[in-house]
C-alpha cells in the first residue's frame, strides 16, 4: 500500500480562519484574507474545533493518491459519499498479471499462505483464457477476487476527513483500511497540523466510544446515555 | 436477480405537484396539499420537467430490495452519492456456501462456464478451510470473487432515480447494472409513471447522446456541440 | 408558524429495521421485508441508536408543509444540504399584502411593535409603489425584510432529521427556527417513536455540550475533550 | 460586489488529467502524477468534457470571496448544495450602518432611487433604537431588507462550478447572482481554462434551453424532445 498527498488547498489553516472569522466580522472576506497570512492560526483553530465550527474546515480539500490497496478496501471506501473518486476501471483496464493483497491472518501460517497464493495463480490463470476466448474484460473480471490490487486517486475536504479518521482510524474498522486511514492522517497532520490535532476515534478525541462495544485499546471507555 | 419496491412516499406525484405549485403561489403548503388530492397532475408535472424544476421531484423517495446482483455491480452502485445503501457485509456474514452470478458471454460456451464454476467451488472450498483455521470472515472474504451474490437495501429519490436510469439504462452500461436499472424502472413507472415517463439515456429521452460514442443503438445520435 | 407533517415513508420503522438486518444476515431483503411486520422494531431500533449505525435511518423520509416564517428562518434553514426543499418564490410571487413575523423581544413593549408594524406597513407601501412604476417583483423584493413570511415545502431523511434536531433544538439556536424544529421534533415522534427517540441537543441525549458554552439550561454539562 | 478568487488546487488541470488517466492506466496514481507535469491536459480535458466524464472534475476545488452582495442574492446561492459556506452572521455582527444593494431597475428613476434609498435610512434608524431598546441583534435584524449587503466565502469543486454557470449565467437567472457568476467564471477561466472552456448555459455550450422559454438571446434555441 502506499497512499501520497497529491496535492491540497495551499495555506489551508489560514483559509478555514479567514472563513471562520469572516463569520463574526464586518470586513469584507479580501481584506480578512490579506491580513491572514500573519496570524498565528493554531490557537484560533483549535477553539473552532472546541466550538464545533467545522463548516468552515470544508474550505481545504486534500487530494491522495492511493496505491497498492485491495477491492475489498475500494469498496468500503467509496461509501464515504462526501468524497470524489477517480478509481481504475476493471472494465477497461485487462489484469493478466493483476497484483493482490494477502492478509497478515493469512501469511500468519506459510502453508495457507501458499494455498491462497496459488489460488490466486489459478483465478489468473482463468481470467486470462477468458479474455482468449473472447470474453470482454469487464465479464471476466466477475472471477477476480476482492484481493485484487486497486489504485485510486481521492479528494475530500477536511471536515469529512475528520469524519473518516474518525470511523477509519477506529480499531473496530477493518485492518487494511484502518492502515490506509492512518497513513493518511499522518500525511495531512504534517501540512495542517491544527486542523487534524485531533483526528482519530472519539475514544481518543473526546473519550467517547460510538460503536457500542469496548475494543481492547481502552478499557475505560463507555458509552455515555443520559 | 430479483428487483421489487420495498416502499415509497405515498401518493408522490401529488407530493412534487404540490412542491410545484408552492413555489408559484401565495397559497399554503398545508392548503395546496389539502387541494392536491384531486388534481390531474400528470400535464402539471410533464411542464416540471420540460422546464427542468427537477428540485421537486426530490420529495419523492423509493425504497428497492435488491437481491442477487454480484459485488461486481455493487461497487458500481454505490458510487451513486445521492442514494442510501445497507449492503449485506462480508465481514459479518460468512460466505460458505456463497452464490455467484455467471455473465451470458461465458454461459455462451458449455465448456467455459464449466471452468467458470469449477473455479468458484474451488474458491468456497478454500474459504470454509481458511474459517477452519482461524481465519476471520472478514479476510477471508478476500479470496471472494467480483461475482460473489449480494444483497442490498437501496433508497434514492425521483431526481436522483432520473440520473441514475439516464447513466444506467444506457448501452454504454454493463449489463448487469443495465439489467437492474430497466427492473427498478419498470417497478416506478408502475407507482409513479409521469414523474418517469421519460426515464432512461438522454439519446431516448432528448435525442442527443453524452456518452461521445455511437453505439448500435440508435445510429443518428450525434453529440451537440456548438 | 404552522408545521404539517405532510407525508412520510409507510412504516419507517420496519423499513429501517429491515435494512439493519439486511447487513448482517444471509436472508434477502424480499424476505426480510416479508417478515417484518411482525416485528417489535423498538428495541431493535435502539440498539443501532446506540452502536451508532445511523446509515440505515437514511432509508425514511419526512415530508414538511411549513408555513408562515420567517426568511430570516428560511435562510438559516436552507444551510442543511441533506434534504430538499421548494420555497415560495419572491421573483415570481408578488408580495403586496405580505405578512411578518414579530419577534417576542419586540412585542414586549407595546411602542417597540407599534413602530416595528408602522415600518412594516411603509415597506408595503414603497412595494406597490415600485410595482406600479414598473419594477419587476424579483427587484422590488429587495426592500422586503427578514421578517417576511414565507412557505415550504422540505422533505429530509431520519438521519439527517436526528442531526437537524441536534442543532436546531439547542438553545444556542434562534427562538424562532427553534420554536420550529420543536413543532417538527413533535410531529415525527408520533409516527416513529423509536427513530426519534432521543431526537434533541447532544446535551440531552447524551450528557454532553459541542456548542462550547454553557446555556442556561444545563449548568452540570461541560465540553469532554481530554 | 467584488468576487476574488482566494485559492484553488495547484495545478487543477493536471490533477484532472491524472484521475482521469488513472481510471484507464495500469500505471499507478503516483507515478502518473509524477509524469502530469509535461503533459498538454487541454486537448486532453477537451475529450473528458465531450465524453462526460466530469467526475474528475471534482477533485479541482477553487474558494472565493465574495463582497458586497444582497442577502437576496445569497439566499438564492446556498441553495447549491454541492459547496461549502462561510457567510457574515447577521445574529452576531450588528448592522448599524449597513450597506445595501439598490437593483439598476430601481435607479432608472431618480425619485424611485430617492424613496428606495430613505427607506433604507429609515430602516437602519429603527434598527439602532431597537439595539438601544436591549433588542438582540438576531431580533433586530428581522426589519433589515433583502438589500442588505452580506459577505462570503464560499468553495465548489469543478463539477459543482460548471453546473452553478449552467443556472446562473443563463438569462433566465436574477441579474445580480448572474453578475457574480460572470465574474466568477472570468476568475477561474484564467487559471484553468481548459476545465472552463464550455462553462456558461447550455445553449451556449450545447445548443440547447432546459428552461423551457425562449430568452431574447438566441431565438433560434429550442427544446430538443423526442
Amino acid at each position: 500500500m502506499h497512499v501520497q498527498l497529491l496535492t491540497y488547498t495551499p495555506n489551508p489553516e489560514q483559509v478555514v480562519a479567514a472563513a471562520a472569522r469572516l463569520c463574526y466580522s464586518s470586513q469584507s472576506g479580501e481584506e480578512i484574507a490579506a491580513a491572514m497570512q500573519e496570524q498565528d492560526t493554531a490557537a484560533f483553530i483549535g477553539r473552532l474545533r472546541q466550538m464545533g465550527h467545522f463548516s468552515t474546515f470544508e474550505h481545504a480539500s486534500f487530494t491522495f493518491a492511493i496505491d497498492g490497496v485491495s477491492r475489498a478496501l475500494s469498496h468500503q471506501l467509496v461509501r464515504h459519499r462526501l468524497a470524489s473518486y477517480s478509481q481504475k476501471s476493471q472494465r477497461y483496464v485487462k489484469e493478466n498479471h493483476f497484483s493482490y493483497v494477502v492478509p497478515p491472518s493469512v501469511s500468519r501460517s506459510p502453508q495457507t499462505e501458499e494455498e491462497y497464493r496459488r489460488l490466486m495463480e489459478e483465478i489468473g490463470g482463468l481470467y486470462s483464457r477468458l479474455l482468449e476466448q473472447g470474453v470482454a474484460a469487464e465479464d471476466a473480471r466477475y472471477i477476480l477476487p476482492n484481493a485484487t490490487v486497486t489504485n485510486l486517486i481521492m479528494t475530500m475536504n477536511a471536515r469529512s476527513l475528520l469524519n473518516f479518521f474518525q470511523l477509519r482510524c477506529c480499531n473496530r474498522a477493518q485492518w487494511e483500511i484502518r492502515h490506509m486511514a492512518q497513513l493518511m492522517r499522518r500525511e495531512v497532520q504534517k501540512v495542517a497540523p491544527a486542523l487534524f490535532a485531533q483526528a482519530g476515534p472519539t475514544c481518543e478525541s473526546q473519550g467517547i466510544c460510538y460503536e457500542g462495544e469496548k475494543c481492547c485499546k481502552k478499557g475505560q471507555v463507555e458509552i455515555r446515555q443520559r
